[in-house]
């Protein structure tokens, strides 16, 4: 169902030839209105790709027309022509879908290697298809297209009320991910504003896919998009409107965790009783990136001085002696020191839960991770992957 | 030549039982004067083992007589019983050493498995083995007995004008690094005072340990001691002693790279072009722990996009579109795009060297890094490693 749930859009996702393999590897979703509001999120990195800068100037004007992403290829340090290849990408979109539309609306997303240029003889004929090809049921396809280290396409929706949130992700990893940039567009007809989308979508990304770390790196090319197209002539309250955006980036971003390339397990780290919450974050952060717990988590070793050596070099609040760690639900560290026997841990499971209770206070967070795999080594090391 | 190189020192390495594979475990190494004068740097994790606690409080004295390390476990993470035991290991080692000898002046360190209290019953009698069989030869010995991981012992020594500074190590990776934990012992004959040895020792490790990286993680127990004996009777000037630790730690340091769990590749980043050092150390850390860009340096890949994105994820001085990156001297990216034909990148050598120009400034630093590998998932998944 993907973007093409809600009413007011249609979507294609097809292959233009941009991979060399002959996948699928360019969508285009349109959004017909009424409304046209839009709200965008996009990676902190400074090093940013051209169609992020493009999309950032995009989502300043609040209207978004039709979003243009494409897999096979990042944009990135692609210097003055990257973003002129940007900048053309949507002049193509807003020529083929007609007088209405306007390149300063279109939304472009990218994904793929770093520094190397798009071959735009293949993609601006393959938007001519695309546009021939939109859909009210092109959701799905569009959820293929954005793929590139995906085993999966990913998608979720959300009914209530005769107003839908749909979305489509594609990515291996947190916001912030590795060359598996994380591309996200949702969909709703609901009659809101950009404003009233934005505060959704910061509120929703804080507590989702910012709290996913595949392998703690950071693309160039993260996007998130929420567009809205009033079609069901329904306004939510936005505190109803906010918790079905936040169960679709929820649920996104834990099916990015379940496809992250080469992980055996997917973690959750827990981190309860911090002073604060950039407590628990910063504290649960550390503990997912740390290497040597996420290679013992994949060896199904419930090695808690991993735990506390990760916590350990985080600024939050603490006493070293009061910390308590729990594996999968058993208390192997209490107050800092050897707790329950390790041997009752059973790890078999794809879900490795992990606690830590700083004792510093009643704050909370939870960030979800990988395990460190040979697989993931392999994956990462071949050329040019 | 380890630690019994210069005068007035001598050393003992022995298998206690503390490993169940019955190699050497625990060494000492005995100041005999006439002057105990030393030196400590210390983890900055936040969660120290007891040892480090009990040798942080030694250091404060500004006395040491004697270091009695053990590998074959970390006493981290075990509790008040942990520092008891650390401080027994001291009572054990005044007692045996005779009525001198003070156990408040006996620094102790351990490395192996956190949250395992140490087998006491093998530790101590193995100090009286350890004493009766200390030696003016014993260095090399000891050297060994402190290995965990490690495939060699490390050692390094530089004499001139009648003094000498020299070492041992331990660990597989950076000042804070991971379960395989950095002890490193200096002596010296030189007539120095501790001031003066502080003063050296940390100017040393600030760019030398400091600024080795092998996996991103810190460990509980870092330890690195210096002791002098003045028994040369010569006082030399500070710089020159101060370059002569500078030039032992850095030894030490690339031996300890050298050895790294499971790596392939040592990797030199210089980060030139910075507007402070600390811009150049933050930019260089956060290169040398991106592990997209490891695994690439692994299957010798010389995928500068991932040196870029990791240079985007600082706080240092750069504008992305002037970032410069030569990988073993083909600047494969210029001003923040496209360079030099990665084709011409050989990475067929174990040493691998990144330049990365910031354009900021005149500043610059060199972190040591390895790659990412199957093995050293291998190595740090099985149970208990």
């Amino acid at each position: 169902m993907s973007v093409t749930a809600a009413q007011g859009f249609t979507a294609a996702g097809i292959a233009a030839g941009i991979k060399a393999n002959g996948k699928p590897d360019l969508a285009l979703v349109v959004n017909h209105g009424p409304r046209l509001a839009a709200a965008g999120v996009f990676t902190s990195n400074r090093v940013k790709a051209a169609p992020v800068h493009w999309s950032e100037q995009v989502l300043r004007g609040a209207v978004v027309s039709a979003v243009v992403l494409n897999s096979g290829g990042a944009n990135a340090c692609t210097g003055p022509k990257g973003f002129q290849d940007t900048h053309a990408t949507a002049e193509k979109v807003a020529e083929v879908l007609g007088g209405e539309f306007n390149a300063g609306e279109i939304a472009v997303a990218s994904t793929g290697l770093i520094g190397v240029p798009l071959p735009m003889e293949k993609l601006l004929p393959g938007i001519e298809t695309a546009a021939a090809a939109l859909s009210e049921d092109g959701g799905e396809d569009a959820a293929v297209a954005i793929k590139t280290t995906d085993t999966v396409h990913k998608t979720a929706t959300v009914s209530q009320d005769g107003w839908t949130v749909g979305g489509m992700a594609k990515g291996a990893g947190m916001l912030a991910p590795g060359l598996a940039t994380m591309l996200v567009v949702l969909t709703t007809d609901a009659d809101l504003d950009s404003a009233t989308l934005d505060r959704a979508l910061r509120a929703a990304t804080r507590t989702t896919f910012d709290r996913v770390d595949s392998d703690g790196c950071m693309s160039t090319n993260d996007t998130v998009l929420l567009l809205a197209s009033g079609a069901s002539g329904t306004a939510p309250a936005y505190e109803v409107f906010a918790e079905a955006v936040r169960t679709v980036c929820d649920d996104l971003a834990r099916q990015l965790i379940g496809d992250a390339e080469g992980a055996s397990k997917d973690i959750r780290i827990e981190v309860v009783g911090a002073a604060s919450e950039e407590d628990a974050v910063e504290v649960g952060r550390s503990i997912a990136r740390n290497n040597l717990l996420k290679c013992a988590i994949h060896g199904e070793d419930p090695n808690w001085g991993r735990v506390l050596s990760a916590i350990g070099t985080t600024g939050a609040a603490f006493d070293p002696d009061r910390l308590n760690v729990a594996i999968n639900g058993v208390w192997v560290c209490k107050n800092g020191s050897v707790g329950e026997d390790r041997e009752l841990v059973s790890m078999k499971d794809r879900e490795v839960r992990i606690t830590a209770d700083l004792s510093a206070g009643g704050e909370s967070a939870v960030i979800w991770a990988n395990d460190l795999t040979a697989e993931y080594v392999h994956e990462n090391s071949a050329y040019s992957s």
